[in-house]
């Protein structure tokens, strides 16, 4: 039996699958990036996703020749042997590989190409000989991450509160955030009603600044600002007839393109992630000319997460020549229905 | 004899009159914004600057009959009641008013004009009838404050991280941001090594990013994020010899621009703050050209901070004639040595 693992910053997920790539039971748990949820809870959703897949597929823990955890990053903490004690399986049969050769294994057999993942943050990796040589970007929503669905998200945040404050050009982002908030229509009283009613102090900030924007900030203050990666799609949204909406997300197809080009090379390029996806993909509007070039001619292949390709990882780590691996993949494909993304940033799901 | 009272980011500053502008003694505590350092310690840092400077000037706290409290925002919980309290003045004769008019009223006694303040953060407002009538950014370090110490100085650490990963284009940043973080030349070993020594495994990931990228990413997370605001001199410092530094530069003026834009009409502009200062006068950079067109015929006055602005309108609160004003904060101005404003973020020290 095999256990795959794939830690992301949202959800983790884990499949049992015969060493054959048979898939006998998925599971779902919450965030499982060490980076993002801490290492205690982290090592805790990767606990429960391996056990709840274990139970599904009735396989005990100790019938589990090889496990693969995919996992980002590595300056965090958790060591291979947590990772074996959370599972609940052997550390010489315990192997950590990185997130992204999992999404390339998920969508590609070859061993050279390159992978993109362009969710809540961004990353891109360069692949040689079955092993990650090269990791772009990913930096972190505040050093990095352009193009990724917080940089949108701030940005639609950003354009919104500048036009509603006089201090940047008008843009229907305004109006589409104030709706997503809610605060469309909101009737209820002033927010800065707090002058001490001295007729020689200042009159009650209210006029200083629109309400709504007042509200706007109150709303978006505070909290994960990761949270604003929420508000992404309105740019997709709006692109087709806002010009500030279109300028941004020709800049998220640039940044994109920035680091399909900085890990170009032989090989498919698998990209996925929510703002990938949904954004990029799914929108009518045309690819900026750098992510059109940057894309001229790569086989572009589509992975969700890195589940798959961690199965696979975990077949080949048996040591089954290239044929019986392939074999195990199209199995795999056929019979993992791969469980969704568990909730969080709803529509840049990505899971990074 | 009156009490004034700047709150400002970073550190409070008090001051202690006669109600014709002798100056008799002034104070500095630390932290006085309620929702940079929370209500609690911004009002003991209210509470330590006005006792040693009622202390300093030999002056008990019953002898004022008036206090001005200049403070940023309103939704922060801080009431009069409070500032009184910690004042140790009866409430009515505490006088709370925006900082952004006690900035004003430190460079200008006419009723209109309009005030600027760039240091770690960037806010401008239109003062009418001696009376802020509107106030444009400041909107915070995640949503606003284009062309502020923390926006320059996240695009300093972006600019250089981009570079130094590959996904954006080589500056001149880069090796000053490793320089100003003590990395450059620094020898030890690398942080990356956390493979498991399994074979089957990936290598150590040290390959996968360059190793100075590694470290100024563990140099530059976590923490407070506006501690990136000490970054912004760089920009400036670069700016005529590396094209991106200019064109970040330039990026500064022209949302610095936008401001001035958004406030403009009859009457001087008052305006300070470390990036001001240091950055845009202090530099020898020509002005964007849409940071001179929104100067052109403005009568522009510097103010460090709004301390003497605070003085000037509690000698106004008494009911004065214009004229006695204008006498008192002449007087003002030769007898008080603004204290110097505490360290935090010594290069862009501006206070918001």
């Amino acid at each position: 039996m095999l256990l795959a693992v794939d830690a992301g910053g949202t959800s983790t997920r884990a499949l049992v699958a015969t060493v054959d790539g048979r898939c006998l039971g998925t599971a779902v748990a919450g965030a499982g990036n060490p980076r993002a949820a801490g290492a205690e809870r982290a090592l805790r959703s990767l606990s429960t996703a391996s056990r709840e897949a274990l139970a599904a597929a009735g396989v005990p823990a100790r019938r589990v020749r090889v496990a693969v955890v995919a996992m980002a990053g590595s300056e965090d903490g958790v060591r291979t042997a947590d990772l074996a004690r959370a599972l609940g399986v052997a550390g010489e049969r315990v192997h950590r590989v990185s997130d992204l050769l999992a999404m390339f294994c998920s969508g590609a057999l070859e061993p050279a190409g390159a992978a993109l993942v362009a969710g809540t943050g961004s990353v891109a990796a360069r692949v040689e000989g079955r092993r990650p040589v090269r990791l772009v970007g990913g930096s972190g929503w505040l050093l990095g991450d352009a193009g990724s669905g917080f940089w949108t998200g701030r940005r639609v945040a950003r354009a919104a509160v500048a036009a509603l404050d006089g201090s940047g050009p008008p843009t229907a982002l305004a109006g589409a955030l104030v709706a997503e908030l809610g605060l469309d229509g909101d009737p209820s009283g002033d927010p800065n009603g707090d002058a001490n009613g001295d007729p020689s102090d200042e009159p009650p900030r209210a006029g200083l600044r629109p309400q709504v924007l007042v509200r706007v900030l109150e709303a978006l203050h505070g909290g994960d600002p990761l949270r604003l990666a929420r508000l992404a799609p309105l740019a997709f949204r709006l692109a087709p007839r806002d010009p500030l909406a279109a300028d941004l997300v020709r800049s998220v197809h640039d940044a994109l393109a920035r680091l399909v080009d900085a890990v170009a090379g032989p090989g498919p390029l698998v990209a996925g992630g929510g703002l990938w996806r949904h954004g990029v993909l799914g929108s009518p509007l045309p690819l900026s000319q750098p992510l059109a070039q940057a894309l001229e001619g790569v086989q572009l292949r589509s992975a969700d997460d890195g589940l798959l390709g961690a199965a696979v990882l975990a077949v080949r780590a048996l040591g089954l020549r290239d044929e019986a691996v392939a074999a195990a993949a199209q199995r795999l494909r056929d019979t993992a229905s791969t469980p969704p993304a568990a909730a969080g940033t709803p529509t840049t799901g990505g899971d990074r």
